[in-house]
């Protein structure tokens, strides 16, 4: 079950750079697609900018409804992660393919991801960059993270499959959010 | 000394979400500042976006002169990192504070940061989100890599000084970039 998380709090998820999942939905029918190109704007409201490229089938899907979760997975994921990016929502039906549970959001069509440990609920505010640089800027609507899941280690893209995943945590002092 | 790094590799410094510093000039002075909102774009040439608030010193530098050095630092840094995030360029000289050394970079004129394993060179292609969001879009036009810093652990900010350290690196089988 997953459990609301305070929208103040959604940047500390995304600011370090995981991949991420997007779950799009058109025709009542729901798509993920992998992504690492995303990056925090704004704290709160969350204010997301991500990539998603117009060679990709989930593109038509966010400029249509304007509606997206970003769902992020932890290490355990990582094998599926790996696969959704190596194939297309236009041939397969990714959740069935993958085993992933769609479970329905609060604020939009998209459904979360059960086994990801957060979910974010978004909507497309701001679409001046689509056309120059397939940049879309999200308004986190809703957020929510799965308490079973303690310390999730999050994993990093290099290229081609090679990942880094979290280790060490460090705490410096500092007052900067 | 830096090596040349090729362009079509730079994303795979920055997808995975390090922290960074970027480094600004105005009127022959050098400035830097910790960076966690950044996302690549466009693999080649390579296109980066950054969030640079407008609460920040360097954001009247980076609109005026439209050129900044993406510096990437491994862990051995992270407490230099936090205490350039935590004092301003407007009362110090945070590279004399923080014992770094500036290096001439090629194309642009601001530094390179020498104790960085990773420098972009970038020049600002695009404003129009500056004003909304305070998001600026930047072309690398020369990439260096320092040799002698192998395999270098990058840090991942979570909030408050606190740190992933890159971990484990795993390798899934992928025809994905």
């Amino acid at each position: 079950m997953m459990k609301d998380l305070p929208l103040s709090k959604v940047y500390q998820l995304l600011e370090p750079g995981p991949v991420v999942l997007l779950a799009t939905t058109r025709r009542g029918r729901a798509n993920i697609m992998t992504m690492s190109w995303h990056m925090m704007v704004e704290f709160e409201p969350p204010i997301i900018a991500c990539v998603v490229s117009n060679a990709n089938y989930s593109y038509a899907s966010l400029r249509a409804t304007k509606e997206c979760v970003i769902a992020v997975p932890a290490r355990k994921l990582a094998s599926k992660v790996v696969q959704i990016g190596n194939c297309s929502g236009r041939e397969v039906d990714k959740f069935q393919k993958l085993g992933l549970t769609p479970v329905s959001a609060q604020c939009v069509a998209p459904p979360l991801v059960a086994e990801c440990f957060a979910n974010l609920e978004c909507r497309v505010i701001d679409t001046r960059l689509v056309r120059s640089f397939n940049i879309f800027i999200l308004e986190v609507l809703k957020a929510w993270t799965d308490p079973a899941q303690k310390r999730p280690k999050t994993i990093h893209h290099h290229g081609y499959g090679k990942f880094a995943v979290d280790g060490e945590m460090i705490k410096l002092k500092s007052s900067k959010p």
